[in-house]
Order: structure tokens, then C-alpha cells, then sequence
């Protein structure tokens, strides 16, 4: 592995590209615009997805499994879901392949084995999940239905980046039924608050939660509720979406139900889903010029011991002391790893646990022996210090939580210092054009300035604040009269 | 939900189709054969992963993503393999669809959007991953890889049952690469190992370890090691497999390393995996004609709790009594469901519960009240008792437990009652025809007479059991020498 990484000032894309493949996380394969996710990368996933499907299971949600393929009929049948991704979507046509005649050794797809109806690989699963919830909804003794998803969608995507626009991703889709309009309104929000709750406390991704805009929204939506994160480099990035459908799906595979007036009615539906796309907002929140920073709930192991010895005998001593402190990590709940390959030196293994963004690494040595010591180094801070043996497993687990929050105020303080109220059209262009991040300005809330601002200077509108207050103003662009401020960024 | 299954002796397929749907585990879909996954069966096939997810990194291995698609020039490189799948595999032509200008309101594939290449979507990802492991090995200090992968994969079958076949499936696949042949033999034998302590343990269904003959070998595999279970009807079922795969994709994608002498080798390979057959597996051991068996390891609830009552008074006494019942229960480990919905009478509550194979059902009403008791009612044996409410907690611990091995002992009892020592051909077909189940015979070796065997009585050898002492004997067909037994059976 080669050792300096480009650094963000230099090239934020490039530091992206170079970190996520030299700290191990992913890789681009021979399929285009797919990636191989790899065990370090995975490992981090791994723990998101634990994280959140407790938090599902505890606001009352099941997983299933729906089919991966979406018959192009079905598919079509809500328009605008259907337009949102006809552009993008990878179609089955043929279910076999025969020897080449023209090719020895080859293969080719069989003429004769072609589908009655193309398939479409799902790019999300309205259509296959709404099609199927009609034969379980007829009264609304069935409702609610709250179901989750764990699965891969398939976006022919053209230009694709790892973790942040990939042609297949993973992620989780919630799609809930309910019996009014209300409770799939409570629903959407709850969902788009829990997956705030996730990003803050968990991932320690100070996020803004929201409402989109009409043009921004889900297709098929009648209204998308989402949490929006500042990466380093002023650029927004939206890391989830809840969406409140209505009755667009209901009526488009007519999913009715009687109430509980014995009226019939159709049925409300909503969607939430967050994808590997997270991974890409953990590395561009808190890494640097180093590599990989990692809060401690999604690091795949918090500590890492890396010996130090020079006979065999004190590799001996030192390695006692090791399984000892990784004994006691373990029964406080802190993860652990002892590095004694003997195929690397020690400052290899420094350097690749600093690139990996392991949160703490222990050195032990020869004196650490004699003082019964250990060396202990922050990766956040890339500060160290000798510490005492006695009691360090205490400290460490003291420590993490220490680091989990600091990364959280440290994003934050650089998002709240990265977010203007502008006033006027000039400076927000040269907002955008130096100090970049979010700007809160007016609005008029027509579609047609929202594109004329996105036209000229590439910012859209990442969200309407839930927390905002009414106030009175005129619009940045057009100087109509507006009664709230927006958030605008350029944005991933 | 209509009360009555079909009985295991009227019809078991029909048994089985209708339990699967029944009991709320699975259902088709819109897509020719590819399920639904329901939340019942989910949370089974959960656990299953949960398990054998914990016995994998147990055996250090790490879980990895690769990507869905397999180009088709990779797909092709191993020679085997590819014709092995070529005929039920899905290709993905294009990556568009476009509005039909013949069918308003329609889409169609748009001619334009042609794959350069075509993509099959993944059968198994030998493929695929030896494609990436060479861009990752270069020296022995990079193996072994240990690598596993959860996975959706598709094979276009054209007969398929619900979990037992189906054209997607949900899977695990192990891909590991090691430096010598011993250490990859070793690899795939223990991983066999660990699904038969899965199977058996886990979810109480005996297995018998072996290894395939030639002609039922994996497409590409050196050595197919298996655990072959019998299931109700007398016919087996396999239900892993894990594959010596010697060096045959390493050569396929020229995967060379550097040996600790320095000299170039191809890397050696295992692939491994267990799917959502597993559940089909699970159903056809252990269930009733009154609907499913769970053992309580594999249970999404072990214990439901049933009130039965008249006044709201009554019904606030038996609801605090319940709770505190749950409260003992999940300090214990137990899971546990209380079913207070005023939608449904007791009895129809009972009847779902024993269709869905609850392992214990508490019921409580006025006189358990006044008599301290509760009515403690067993799935798997239909019989039920009055037990004092004081210890119900640590008396359901230790009941679980006897369900669990009571389930193992049932199954694995009636499969050696049906495992059948034969030694001539008129016997074999005659205990084909009425006992069924696994015949014990020797066999000469050759794929000619394994053939003749399966043509004439629809049995396949299942495998050659690891435990086997070698015995003289001649071929139950042919009457030529043999040196050992095989196990037949008509298979799933």
C-alpha cells in the first residue's frame, strides 16, 4: 500500500477515491459502476445495519423479503414512479445462454429463451410491494403494515463514485400501509426522525431534517421528508429519505380496504430507506489527510494493541499483558484487536490502523513493562500519552464515548460555521463560491426560480427545515415576498 | 384463513404447499417463481442467519459484498461452471426503458440502451469473486482469504416450490483461497462440519455428512462435501454443500501467488453456502398435520400468552399477570408474545398458533386467577397442563430445552427407522416403492450404473457418508465388487 494519501485541500475528490480504496473499505469491479464491497467496508455496514434494524424492530416493524425482479407491467403502472426510473434501470429479456456457434467456447444469449415480459431489476419496490399488499389488505383489521426490507437496487447510474452513486447498492426500504391519511403522515416523520436520531447519536452526523420541494421529492411522492449532512468540503449530502406516497400506489394496483365505518377506501401508503450511501457521509464527516476517522459505534474494532519487542521473551510478556487488557475490554463491551503479525514492523502497522481510523491503538514496549505502562494514541486527535496500566480498560471505554461526542461537536460547530443567512443574489453566489455550505435564504417557492438558482449556480434546495420559523422576507433570486427560509447547497 | 391442511397422508406436497402459505411464511409473487418472503418466515430464516453468521466468524471468516451481475466473458472463464448454469441463468441486456410510441402510457426496452456486453445475473459467485481475488493475491502472506457473502442469487428453474426451488433464493456463500491443498481440503471439510452442527443443533434436524459422486458435484468442484437430510415423506433433501474447488478458477483468472519458497502457484479454492431451502428443510422435519413445528431455537416468539376472560376486569388482572410472566421470560432468554388483540376469540387464537408452531402457549383465565395456575400447552406433542404460575419462567427454560432435543431425537429416530440396508435390486425397488427413505447399498464406482439406478427407480445416490467403514460387498445393480456403501434415496 502506498503510503501518502492526496490530501483534501489538494483534491477532496481525489482524497475520497484514494481513501476508500487504501483504507480497504471498497473497490471498483469488473461490472460497471458496481463495486465490491470489502470485509473492512462491509464490517462498518454491518454495524449500521444492526443499529437501525433494532430501531425498526422497536418502532413496531417486521422484515421480508420481496422478489428482486419487477415485471415491466407492474413497473409502469404508477407513472410517476415508473418515469423517475425508466431511465436508469437494468432489464432482464432472456433466461438462458447456449454455446456460440460463431464463437467456440463462447457463449451467447439464447434467441429462443426470451421472456414473454421483460423484467426489470428493482430500483426500488413500490410497485412489486403494492402489487403484493393488495392480497393482504381488505379490512382495516390488516392495517397497519409495517415491513422492512434489507435488500440490492440496481440504478443504471453514468457517472458513479464508491459508496456515493453506485449502478447496484444495498440499503433498507420500509414500506408501511396504513388505514388513514394521518397515520401514514406520523409514520413518515417518525421514520425520517429515527433515521436522524441514527445519523446524530450513532454515526455522529449532525444532520438537518426537512421536507424537499416539489421538483427534489421521490416520484411518486406527495411528500419526501429527509435528514441532510455537510461533508468537508461545503457540499450537502442527502443521507435519508421517508416518503409520504398517499394513495398514489393504493390506486395504482388498487389496494382497497373497508374501514372501519365499513366504507370502502384506498389504502395510505409511505417509504423510508438509507443505503450504503451512508458510508460515503461517515468518511466525508470526519476523516483527514491521515485516512479514515471512525466514530466508535461503527468502527469494526475500537482498540488495537500493536506489540513492540525485540527477543522473543518480551514478545511473550508483552503478548500476556495484551490478552489480559483485551479480556477486560471484552467484558465492558469494547472491541479489541491484537496486531501480532510478524510479517510488519510497527510503524507499518501504525500507519495502517491510523489510515483504517482505528479510535485508539496501544503500543506496549519494552519500558511499558518496566513502568507498567502503556502508550495510548487518539486517532481524532492524533495526540498520545503514556498511561498506567491499572484501570485502562476503564479508561478506554470512558475514552470512546469521549471521542464519539467530540466527533459529533466537531462536525457540527463546522456545519453551523459553514451555514450563511443570505440576503441577496451576489452573495450568494459568492457564498457558493468561497466559503460554500449551507445557505438559509428566502424563497418565492416557485419551481421555476428554484431552477433558474440550480442553473446558475449549480445550488439547489436541499430542504425546508422542519424546524423553521415563519419570517417574513423577499426571495434571494426573484424579490417576491416569502414567509420562510430554505436551505441551499450544492450537493452530492 | 381457512382452518383445514390437507394431512401429511393424503397428499404431503399438497401438505406443504398449503402449510407454507397457511402458516404465513411464504407466498408466489408476480414473478414466475420467485417468492415472498413473509415476516413469519423471515424472522425464521433471521435466526437461521443470526446462528451460522456467529459460527463463521467464529471459524474467522468476514462477510463481504460483491456484485450482483456476472459479465458474461467472466461468467464463461471456468468452463464447467458456466455450462453448469448457462441454461437457467437471467441476462440483463439493457439499461433503459423508454415510452412505447405503439402503447401510450406503456414502456418498452429502448434499443439504444444495448449492453456492450451482456450481464447474468449472478447464479453463484465463483465468477465473479475469483475475478476480484486476483487483483488481491500476490504473495502466501495474502491467503488465506476467508471471505462469506449474504446474497440474493437467481437460477431460472422451471419447476419451483416455494423455499425448496425457487428462481431467487436468499443465500450465504463462502469464497476462501489458500496456499496449499491441504489447508483448502481442510477448509471445505470443516465448514461442512459446521453445517451439520448447524442443522443438528441449531435446528434439531440429523444430517449425514458425506461427499457427492462425480456426477452430482457442484459445476467446477473437485469435491463436493454435503449434509443430507430425510425428510417426512421418505425422500432426502440436501441441505448444504461446500466444495473443494482445487485450482480450477484460480487457473480460470489466473490467480497466481508466490509461495514462502518463492516459486509461482495457483491459489486453491473453497465455496461453500446454505439458502432459504433451509426453511422447506425445517418444515418437512418436524411438522403435524395441525400445521408447523418450530423448535424453539428457530421460533420468531417461543412462548404466546393468551387471555381468556369476559370482563375488562378480569381482562386488566390476567394482562398484569401476563406481563410479569414476560418480564421473568426475558431475563431468562425466552421470547415470549402477548396476544391480547380483542379482534379474535381464544380458540381462533389457539388454532393460528398451533398452524404457526408457537413451542408453548400459556393460557390464562378467572380460575387460573383464583387458583394461582396457568394452562402450559406444547406444540410439538399437542398436550397440555395446569402448572402452578410460581417458577412458570424457569420451567419454560428447561421445557424449551426438552422440546429442542425432544425434535432432534423424533426426527432422527424415524430416519433410521427409513434408512433401509439392501443388498440386491429387486429389495431396493421394492423398499423405494413402500418404505422409501435411505438405502444403505453397495455400488460399483462407475457413473454408468449410478445412471441405470436413476433411471430405473428415480434414485440418486446422495452421497458416500464420511463415517463409513469400508466392507466388501458387491453392487447392488451390477453384482461387480464394491468396497464400501452409498446412501440412495429419491431427493428433493
Amino acid at each position: 500500500m502506498s503510503k501518502n494519501l492526496t490530501s483534501r485541500a489538494e483534491d477532496y475528490s481525489k482524497w475520497y477515491n484514494e481513501l476508500v480504496v487504501k483504507a480497504d473499505l471498497a473497490e471498483n469491479s469488473a461490472v460497471r459502476g458496481c463495486m465490491v464491497i470489502k470485509p473492512y467496508g462491509y464490517a462498518i455496514w454491518e454495524k449500521m445495519q444492526a443499529e437501525l434494524d433494532r430501531m425498526f424492530k422497536e418502532t413496531g416493524h417486521q422484515n421480508a423479503y420481496f422478489p428482486l425482479f419487477v415485471p415491466k407491467s407492474l413497473f409502469e403502472a404508477e407513472e410517476k414512479n415508473a418515469e423517475g426510473f425508466a431511465k436508469e434501470c437494468a432489464v432482464v429479456t432472456h433466461y438462458r445462454l447456449q454455446n456460440d456457434p460463431d464463437n467456440p467456447g463462447k457463449l451467447r444469449v439464447d434467441p429462443e429463451a426470451k421472456l414473454e415480459e421483460e423484467l426489470v431489476v428493482r430500483p426500488t419496490s413500490e410497485a412489486i410491494i403494492w402489487n403484493t399488499y393488495k392480497g393482504w389488505i381488505q379490512s382495516y383489521r390488516d392495517l397497519p403494515i409495517l415491513i422492512n426490507q434489507w435488500a440490492n437496487v440496481v440504478r443504471w447510474e453514468m457517472r458513479t463514485r464508491l459508496f456515493l452513486r453506485t449502478a447496484e447498492f444495498l440499503w433498507q426500504e420500509g414500506h408501511t400501509a396504513h388505514a388513514t391519511k394521518a397515520e401514514a403522515l406520523v409514520e413518515a416523520e417518525q421514520m425520517n426522525d429515527v433515521y436522524a436520531e441514527f445519523a446524530q447519536n450513532f454515526m455522529a452526523i449532525p444532520v438537518i431534517k426537512g421536507v424537499k420541494t416539489e421538483s427534489e421529492r421521490f416520484a411518486g411522492a406527495i411528500e419526501t421528508y429527509c435528514i441532510e449532512a455537510l461533508m468537508q468540503d461545503g457540499k450537502a449530502l442527502q443521507a435519508g429519505t421517508s416518503h409520504f406516497l398517499g394513495q398514489n400506489f393504493a390506486k395504482a394496483f388498487d389496494v382497497k380496504f373497508t374501514n372501519n365505518e365499513g366504507k370502502l377506501d384506498y389504502v395510505w401508503a409511505t417509504s423510508w430507506g438509507v443505503s450504503t450511501r451512508l458510508v460515503g457521509a461517515l468518511i466525508m464527516t470526519h476523516s483527514d489527510d491521515k485516512g479514515l476517522v471512525l466514530p466508535p459505534n461503527l468502527a469494526p474494532f475500537q482498540v488495537v494493541i500493536v506489540p513492540i519487542f525485540k527477543t522473543d521473551e518480551q514478545f511473550e510478556v508483552i503478548s500476556d499483558k495484551a490478552e489480559s487488557i483485551i479480556k477486560e475490554l471484552k467484558s465492558l463491551g469494547v472491541s479489541c484487536k491484537y496486531d501480532k503479525r510478524t510479517t510488519h514492523r510497527p510503524g507499518a502497522k501504525f500507519a495502517q490502523h491510523e489510515l483504517q481510523g482505528v479510535p485508539l491503538r496501544i503500543a506496549i514496549g519494552p519500558k511499558d513493562l518496566e513502568n507498567n505502562t502503556v502508550e495510548l494514541a487518539r486517532r481524532d486527535t492524533l495526540t498520545k500519552e503514556i498511561v498506567q496500566i491499572d484501570d485502562i480498560a476503564s479508561t478506554i471505554k470512558d475514552l470512546l464515548e469521549v471521542i464519539q461526542d467530540e466527533l459529533f461537536t466537531k462536525a457540527k460547530n463546522f456545519r453551523d460555521e459553514h451555514t450563511t443567512e443570505v440576503e441577496d443574489f451576489e452573495t450568494f453566489k459568492k457564498v457558493l463560491e468561497t466559503k460554500t455550505g449551507f445557505i438559509s435564504a428566502h424563497w418565492d417557492g416557485t419551481a421555476e426560480t428554484e431552477q433558474r438558482i440550480k442553473e446558475l449556480t449549480k445550488a439547489t434546495i436541499r430542504c425546508i427545515p422542519m424546524s423553521n420559523k415563519m419570517e417574513e422576507g423577499t426571495c434571494v433570486y426573484s424579490g417576491k415576498p416569502s414567509t420562510q427560509r430554505v436551505l441551499f447547497a450544492k450537493a452530492y
